[in-house]
């Protein structure tokens, strides 16, 4: 399960100026849900067969006040190893617990997943200040 | 024939939040249409040289209450595969078939084509809330 | 010589809809006109040292009406395989002789030339609707 | 069903010089056995969610009295569109028959097949004079 | 624990002709050992910070009476997930798995791993009649 | 520690003409800070085990009265070299450096560095007139 | 027609020394037969939609004697530009008249033509001392 | 030294539309200014450890009433071979030779010279109506 | 200054088999040496104006009795970090120093240094039962 | 004019180890010779349109007594640069000069020159106690 627990912050050291952050993860890993149901698959679904999803989650924003610590994202992120989850909760979640976390000017989590049956598919969220600007 | 039936839709988890969905499938094929003739070319076509057509298809929306399944995607593109039907076609009915069964804020379909006679051919249709930007 | 006669047309199959469709013809060559004099060089040129120029012509347009048919496209392009012309004119000409067969919303034509002495040329020539938007 | 029949063949115009001919065709396509059990899947397939499979087919050879013609070659792969045909089955069926159509030095057939359930195939069949050479 | 009952096999279509196989998972991950011993780590890792390690499998063999079946060889890789194991343990034990499972003619296993400490590492397991031939 | 006193300008030849000038250094290194404190962390980290970060800057300007001579740059960029900086400081800091050595029109600096437990970070500074235009 | 007349040499200035020359031209053209019959298909085929075929040509050898000049290289290829010629007897004839304008210790002439149909030819023709060595 | 002389101009063909060209030419080179102090370096510096600079100079623009030839460009930009400049004068230098011989409607030069001490430099500099649009 | 103390290894888990390791550090980074004198350049470098030289390590080897364990690898080559040493002593001191540790059955390390004054330069050491193969 | 009096050497480290070095120069250029003439083009050459060449040279040997200096070697081939040479003359020349340079115990020299007049060219020179084997 997702534990938003795990993310850590630090002061940002220039928080007067407008600047962006980008971190890319490609070793984001979960599972897909078992028979169409999002649940805490685990064990289980190794063991039956539940079928494990790969792809890159990459993070922008334009800190506030605090900037996530990275090694603490690194660890969260492992938090959804082993949890059945579609990818648009995946994406969707990420957004709000580092939005919590914090509280940036502006946000854009991506999240480009392998390949599956013959698809590939990229969720984006994005909020914020520059929300009105298109992905482009 | 394509068979928008196929189709499968589920609930957005964040129906309240603009976010984006971009799908992509690079294993599209159909048939090329017999003697200039858009029909069900099937059998007949693979025994008399009626010649197929491959393509990449990418489908960009942003949800409102529901998204498409992947896996009926999926079906759904696999019906066109014994169809002789022409690009431009092929690209807008996707468009429409998609845009009814999700009703999405904004959509662009892309088909993008293998190279044919030495010409290589990209269709893109777009409508919706965000219609007035260009591709760029 | 050019032969804009071959262009062939048909009815765009979906006249309301603004959408586009983008033609790569990777395999275009023409004759650097001889003695710097634009003329019909074929075989002579051939003979006498007279330099063939490749490139690649990519043709972005809006439909409105009516569709250029692929395969008459293709014929249209080889019709200058023999036929000693500029680059800013061939380009300009494509554009000319296509703009008059579909009367599309809007047209982009770049002609992308092969290096010669050590440069290589791209030209761009676009207009219609959106004739504003710049390249980017 | 693979036909054999429509492989044609023409006088190699250098008999007595060992050369190489290397085809490749990045549009295979051929149906996933239904069930596992290989089977002319056709129509039935496409309806009930039979799985297409897609790949690349290489043909290496050393012509001796004759080879094969292009355009013969086409419709011979086209032949398996439908097909319900495991990937080593293919491979070696396209390898026997096309040995048996130009009786050559030595032959190569490849099939390099795209992603399923995460994983990539690629099988080899090679014969002839040369075999004792290892792939590298 | 690597599962190799999960390994299941086919009769070889063509026993009697040697030919080549290659399959590539680039979705293979298992956990990194805590504290350096090999364990079970499962959830327990992944609640304290044991880290996943990801690399792409390669398996290559010519094939004697049986083949591996590709979804069999998927679940197989899948039961590493959540394994604690060093790299040459790894690439080793699936190497002694398939062979055990196929009796190939040769094999060969790589397992190519993403970088860890900034040092990327690739192991390679072959043998069998060919083993005199290195890898290059 | 960073050394903005290594920095040396020379005129602008052209200081009537807004243009721009892109520097781009692949072989930025740092220290990361040891125990997370910022310190000069030199001699001793090599020794403790403290972890070097490699890094690509970029900085683009428009030159008013004066450019930045290359030579120094890249003096003053080794100048981090045994430095124990977080990677947000280090961008700022050359941000700030520059813009009190040159004070040019408008400058952006990236910090694009390598992989650390699998995130990659980028950090991207901007101020001047064309502020308002975002990073697109 | 291709023309070997047209091919001139000069002395090699290390006739003594056994070391190998490689020349590479992107910008081959010939005509497909037109009817199947080759011929000099010229003006008439530009006119009647016969087909233009594009590849590369690559030739290594090592020189005895004589170089081959490259300028008269460059004009003895566009000689095939208006020419009905099959791939198998255009890389055969090249590798004939080069052979017999240099007479080198070895020659390799490898003909890589763009798609047709959907498959990619290529066609290599070796001789002289090294013959023995395969492709590789 | 540079030598605008050497530029000639055609008539634009197309005068009364707005259309686009690009030359891009690879083969740049210069000699770094000896001992800071830019001059006519020649013979001298590639005796005395002159250091030569080499880039790719990319021109853009609409051309109003003409066109520069392009034979005469590759003269003037080999006519920069043996001279001793900056980038930042070689650059604007070139824009203003260029802008005065064919007055254009808008016209972009860059320079992206290679790396030197670990940093690669890129120039921009552009003038005309469409001045107002940044790079992007 | 290089120091082979740091390096540890762990026993083989499979000794009596034939593998083969691959590992490679792309952040190998050393001081040229000051004066063309190799010394502990260290502080004293960074100030003065010493180069930092970049490169990548490669290490291939077949293990006997023991591997080299990854983190001690890795700040084995940190510890040339501000030593002032010439490429070919630095790949050398490498090979001698892990082959002492692990007295592989052979081992061949590749030094890939970063362009310097325009040239880039590859350093290979090759030794044990495999010396005879050339790197090909 | 060529000075292989500029090249220096300084002792081989490991003198009784075979190993290898290859140095990769990609910025060399000299003259095309004027009128066919093999001459001291330089100035002349500039003024009327005597054309330069550009080219990869690629050193790679096995050291037995000394090394080549790096920083002699860039002076070295920078004194090609205003000389009217053929490639084949090139190559050979630098061959022999760091032959006789260094003596080493064998030695390759590729040039890889840029394409004149639509055909490029690549040049190998190759001798030494491993000259038996081939190029691949």
């Amino acid at each position: 399960m997702p534990r938003p627990g795990l993310l850590e912050t630090f002061p940002n050291p220039y928080p007067g100026r407008e600047y962006e952050i980008v971190m890319t993860c490609a070793e984001f890993t979960s599972m897909c849900p078992v028979g169409g149901i999002e649940s805490d698959a685990r064990e289980l679904a190794a063991l039956e067969g539940g079928a494990p999803d790969f792809g890159t989650i990459t993070i922008t924003y334009a800190p506030n006040r605090r900037c996530v610590e990275l090694k603490s994202l690194k660890l969260y992120l492992w938090s959804f190893r082993n949890d059945g989850i579609f990818y648009e909760r995946a994406v969707n979640t990420i957004f709000d617990d580092l939005s919590r976390a914090v509280r940036p000017r502006d946000m854009t989590v991506v999240g480009d997943f392998n390949v599956r049956g013959g698809i590939k598919s990229v969720i984006t969220v994005r909020a914020g200040r520059r929300k009105g600007r298109a992905a482009g």
